[in-house]
């Protein structure tokens, strides 16, 4: 089958027999729920670059499993280069969704069972690694986009898995049986669960011995029985349910978030990556933070692209682009932009070869890429309010600006140069609200905080990654310490 | 009169024939409005608070005016000792609220318009300043809430008022009677103006000659003919709406803004505080921004206790109040929001008296109080995103919750410690969310930014006030650079 | 005697018979030496300006002891104006110096002394507040320079003083006799000592049961027997020596650092203030760095004000001062020296009176006040660095300017604007060299670190004062949380 | 001849017949010299390293020109891995100098007059380019040590070269003749110049029709007649002389900075490279700054490995180094210094191949990339003194140390965990006051902020590259705003 287009990608997700909940009720349509449908465009948006010439290069790639070409998303990392074009197709995707486009998840997820399969089957004697290329191939032939579920509802943050009170804090298998296994728990914060096909989990920390049951990876359809999704509300939402395009800043594109409950899932024994062995499930997860913090240095970055243009934009419309205060704050915008680029591209230069043969980002930069996006984005944003002005949020809505009553007024008095009109004034700064206040900011801001881990779980990887004691030997050789 | 209770304040508010559109509809009932009650129940705080013995000597003041305990809204001060029982009593309201409570703007207004209007007057033989007593007596009288009202569309941020393509762009004269002047134009981004009985109109940036019928300053009830109010939108502002309280974060408090479109609005001569002295809009300007430049070292950092507080209480219910980052994260939230603070304070303490007697503060601290606010919220708000975790924008609404099919799913696995009930740990998450993402982000964040002024205002105060000449000075004493 | 002439207080400090080493010799005759008379000059100035009428309100107060009129440095506060008056004080001697003045540290001493003293005699019934009272007689009498001790060297800071390999790491008391106790020890970082009649030793953190013979507060002529002072290296100090002035950017003021032993010293009973009484050791040492932390708040902004002014000298004779980015920065620099200024006057307008009736400062804006002060100098001084340009750090030395071969080249390629001599241009920037990284960085930037706590010691100190449970409270209010 | 010993370079630039003043004296055998000897260990190291097989693949390459075995600061770039290993290498020298190493101004110019002299030829019929490749092979064969000299006196700022009052305050062309040109002027902050074998001159701004003179680039030997250097004071620089190592911090390497001064020299014909073609001024510059600003991406950071290393050891000395605040402040120095390395692997991964062949880097990068070097030493050294605590200002003397009398006192009282010497302690210490105000100071703080361009150089730079428009057509495709 190989490529799906954008609108075949859209029917195959109409198939599926998805169980989703917002507002308390299920949701019959999700594929066109206003709500949801700008999340699913996102996603979309991955199969239509892809059917871009000018994109070919930079969103499709061979693969390695089959020799088909395949969308990058679904790619298993062949060299430096890969990694490199991973993140300027993330940014590319940001500047054309301005959003979540959510479809990296199942990319990254797919690369970190990858080489860790490999390695438990060469420590263990298992068959995971072959499990997951079968998966692989037909989710490659297929098209397919996989959610990548890691997180874990966690509960009492003090306490590890087997400790908590509720058990099913963290997903866990409650039955072996000889022709799989029966998962019961949940993963939150979702991204692109909606519009996927498929479900990949995985553990969300390192385990101990007593953690055995929580020590599992696998995949499963997102329609499989037993799994059921739960919308979380997000700022601004329901403004997408009111027919006013101009309200929503961006009525395109959008990214949202479930809870996804397994309860009591059946997982065939060829879909399991991991099944009790305690000790790859830190390996797992550092591989995948690292590749998903890797993804924040090209994601983020094409968001920003559009928040530093509409920013331009509306320095522009309200004639005060020349102030040099303006333009220097538009170069900040750049340069923090661009020093969140140059870590997503250098931990990819950096790459190296697992021994399963695929790549991997150099650990180190891409904590410390991940790291700084949970400050600039914050930083970029701020500024962005700052050349906007006061009335991102305080303009009037689309049916004041309609009414036969009132219209005129809007009309009138929320002009800026008069070269502009002021509903396109009113579009750029509905677009900056939407990314520093309202459903984008979730993506922008927050996210960019707590996806692929808060910025203390950097922080730790920063300290062991970091060689102190050989930074400390390279003091004491300038100070002659002698040891 | 004197003070009124809160519920009659909110009584004399409902008895205004208050002409206000929101969503291109006339609001027939502001007052039990759910979008603008939070906003009214803000103010309404204000007169509240009055009423406490405990607050009394914060809130309450006895006027230079009449010898009566007014509320401390309406009071000019006679002191530094007043200029900080202001700040306090900003921070108390903002603890109350975690909102915009309003009230500042006519506040500031009155102790910028006493003062200029006694200089005008003793330099023109005006009688702007008695004209102004005269109001002042009768507000303070009748305990009202006076919209300050100072910013103008601006139109074209390149030109000055009377360059702009449109002449309405500023509020100006257009017609002078025997009895009066008819004015026209607009204000912007009026905070409180729905909630007041009247408006004061001041000038909103220094002007040259040809600026004659801009330099105009007055009050009108804000029932009066001609006078029109559009509410702005908010992020999240219709969640209001739902009947859903715990998705508010903040139910009960709100502040919205309003454009306030004058459509030939006449204006009885008594009630004139500028009239063409041109060179005196600077001076209004920049007394009126000073005053609001120190007020938001109090009520800002009022919410932002707020906002620590909710920090530190979701950390009690992840079960992460322990960990070193947590506790250093809150000690910096703090240090921040104590700073804002410390220039509150120290703005005031250095006041000095005007020629007409009340206090103005000291002008460069203040500016470098507001240009800190500019900042810190922000900093604030992205450590409490910090803290929260991402629960904080993926959380499924109150209608999950309370949904028989996925209630007990939302109940089950957002639960954090086990002694925290899940509807707490939402409520804390969705306060947080109020007011880094939600309705009250536009007033502690965007409003931070520009309100009182945007950021470069204050650096141009900065520089005025900095006396760097002084310093040079000091420096070649130093270095022995003679002259 | 009442107040002395700077010359008198020269004279004074001749007199004393101090055991000063330095570059491993003895120093013979302090007061000439061109090392340490900068120093001398620093305090020398706290003397001279007291004399002068333009000054006379800040420099002297009238002493709650005896009547007499004092220098400000030896006053007990009796106000939150005198508080703030200290505050003035100091950022007026840091204006005249461009240096650390030191005579800070015993005012804060005898104030912290004053009110703790009284305390502990309330207690325990002993007579410390009397000793300390008929001490303070005498040094304000003899318009005596104290230097206020309080840093032990601490050794391993993992242990307390009694668990220590060496006892004597933290001053303690060796023999107690019937007339006095002997002290063993040493007080590290001594800005003052060899400038100053007397030392007052406090004891540098709380104790517990274990540390009685190391909670001991006293003071004694600095010629005491078995005191010897060990004189500190800074950056750039030998430049004194070189005859050069110009390469030393400030050639009259200077601050130096001693460690101070204190070798089996002898303190007669009537000038002890604290002896065993451990559980007062914490409130003497937060009482102290709460008084000292609020100093800093005018000193360095005293300092701050030459660098900015040196700053903006340098932009002028390098043509530059009006490009927008060197007017920003020179703003931004006077908008964190004044957010520092802003601190130390908050936190001494919210000072309130001790038991024993001199005022102390709020002590969580003192603390916060402190802590921007150990982060605004450092980009205070890299943004000077920013202005300056490379050739603060690259110019030739004096004796190039003056050479007959060479100094034709100098005055010729490093003259900047054509209208200011190449002299002057070098004197602008070796006054910024001399305070971003020559001797007075020393007291800039480190000091500004450790001076009166490091930054750790005032985090703490922010959380125990933040009152954290009270903002949780506000937070359940707002968000409708039941205890 | 290919590539020298250490030894053997020392040998080479003992022959040569420099002309160097210091303190305003011939310096009469510069190679040992105890202040000027540190630099020419620091450039000593890059011939050292490259004898080493473990960094023969870093610190040697094979020549495009010659097809010999190289040092790679003599190479031009033939790819991205060539300039990735660009920054690796001085990384390493950075880590094994804490000091400037010098010989990048080398390397930098020659791949920026490689690619320009291609083009200029290609436009103009000239020879440079081959002019250039005959002088690369001889400094290659030879090994040699090249100064790149770009930054002229420049007087007053405001005005361009030809309109300065003294002409010669840019660099210029006074006189032509058949066989060269001579040339007069100056080149400041030269940091190789009295180690390198021949210096490279290139103009230091994009000039206009006028400033036809000024647009010269050649290389002459750095002892050609006419030459004249004067060395640049440092803080602490004459510490050198005391012959006190422990006082030093760092006695073996280090970095010093020159006036070189063109009195009238003639340049042969085959020497030269540009002369006259003003419009590719600015190309070379833009070009020469690009490598140079990626060359701080591996110098600098290399510098904060060693600083980071003696923080790490101090805590460990001190006691402090399970301290949670400790570690963190670790953690961000770390993070910092990676997030520089990061943008210098950044924009050489996405170098590009110029007309002539060789690599350039991505010019929008490497401009971040020096923008964050003026940022990120700050807070680094600012950190690292936080952690050192204030003993690292106030140490006694190596001599104190050593002192009879007062030694015992140094030995006793500094001592910090029993288990590690005073002298280990305090050498700690030294290094980090070397690297934060010392003489090591002046080149990871000060010349981290100017050389390669000061930052408002780059700002520039960002504003030119970051294709704001592109960015302003994403924002309105999102926004729907149609042109």
């Amino acid at each position: 089958m190989a490529l799906m287009t954008g609108e075949q990608y859209v029917e195959s997700i109409r198939k599926l027999n998805l169980n989703i909940y917002m507002f308390g009720e299920k949701v019959e349509n999700p594929v066109d729920n206003p709500i949801l449908r700008p999340s699913l465009n996102s996603v979309k948006m991955t199969y239509d670059l892809a059917q871009m010439p000018e994109y070919e290069d930079l969103m499709t790639a061979k693969s390695n499993i089959n020799g088909e070409k395949i969308n990058r998303f679904a790619h298993i990392h062949q060299s430096t280069e890969d990694l490199m074009k991973k993140v300027k197709m993330q940014r590319l995707c940001g500047q054309k969704t301005a959003a979540c486009f959510q479809r990296c998840v199942g990319m990254d997820a797919f690369n970190a069972v990858y080489s860790t399969t490999f390695e438990i089957d060469k420590a263990h004697g298992t068959h995971y690694h072959e499990n997951f290329l079968k998966f692989l191939d037909y989710a490659q032939k297929n098209d397919l986009t996989v959610d990548g579920a890691m997180t874990d509802p966690k509960g009492d943050r003090g306490l590890s898995p087997s400790k908590q009170v509720d058990p099913d804090l963290y997903l866990h298998v409650v039955e072996r049986r000889p022709d799989g296994i029966v998962v019961k728990g949940a993963k939150a914060h979702q991204t692109g669960i909606v519009n996927s096909h498929e479900v990949l989990v995985m553990p969300t920390i390192a385990m101990g011995p007593d953690d055995k049951d929580y020590a599992v990876s696998f995949v499963v359809p997102t329609d499989a029985e037993g799994i059921l999704m739960i919308i979380g509300r997000q700022s601004c939402d329901t403004r997408k349910l009111e027919g006013c395009p101009l309200d929503c800043g961006n009525t395109e594109f959008g990214g949202v978030e479930a809870l996804v409950v397994f309860d009591n899932v059946f997982v065939p024994n060829d879909r399991i990556f991991l099944n009790g062995e305690t000790e790859y499930a830190g390996m797992l997860v550092e591989r995948f933070a690292g590749y998903h913090r890797q993804s924040y240095g090209g994601c983020k970055v094409g968001v920003g692209d559009v928040l530093i243009g509409a920013a331009a934009l509306i320095a522009d419309y309200n004639g005060a682009a020349k102030a040099s205060h303006i333009k220097d704050k538009l170069i900040e915008m750049t340069h923090l932009n661009e020093t969140l680029y140059a870590c997503g591209i250098a931990c990819s230069a950096e790459g190296v070869k697992t021994e399963s043969g695929n790549y991997i980002i150099d650990l180190l930069l891409a904590n410390v890429c991940k790291q700084n996006v949970t400050r600039f984005p914050y930083e970029i944003a701020r500024l962005a309010e700052d050349i906007a002005g006061g009335l991102m949020v305080t303009a009037p809505s689309q049916k004041d600006l309609e009414s036969p009553v009132v219209g005129k007024y809007v009309e009138k008095y929320f002009r800026g140069v008069n070269a502009v009109s002021t509903t396109d004034r009113l579009k750029a700064l509905r677009l900056i609200e939407n990314l520093t206040l309202g459903t984008a900011a979730v993506g922008y801001r927050t996210e960019s905080m707590h996806g692929a881990g808060s910025p203390q779980a950097q922080r730790i990887m920063i300290s062991r990654q970091g060689n102190i004691n050989g930074k400390k030997a390279l003091a004491k050789a300038i100070a002659h310490i002698e040891d």
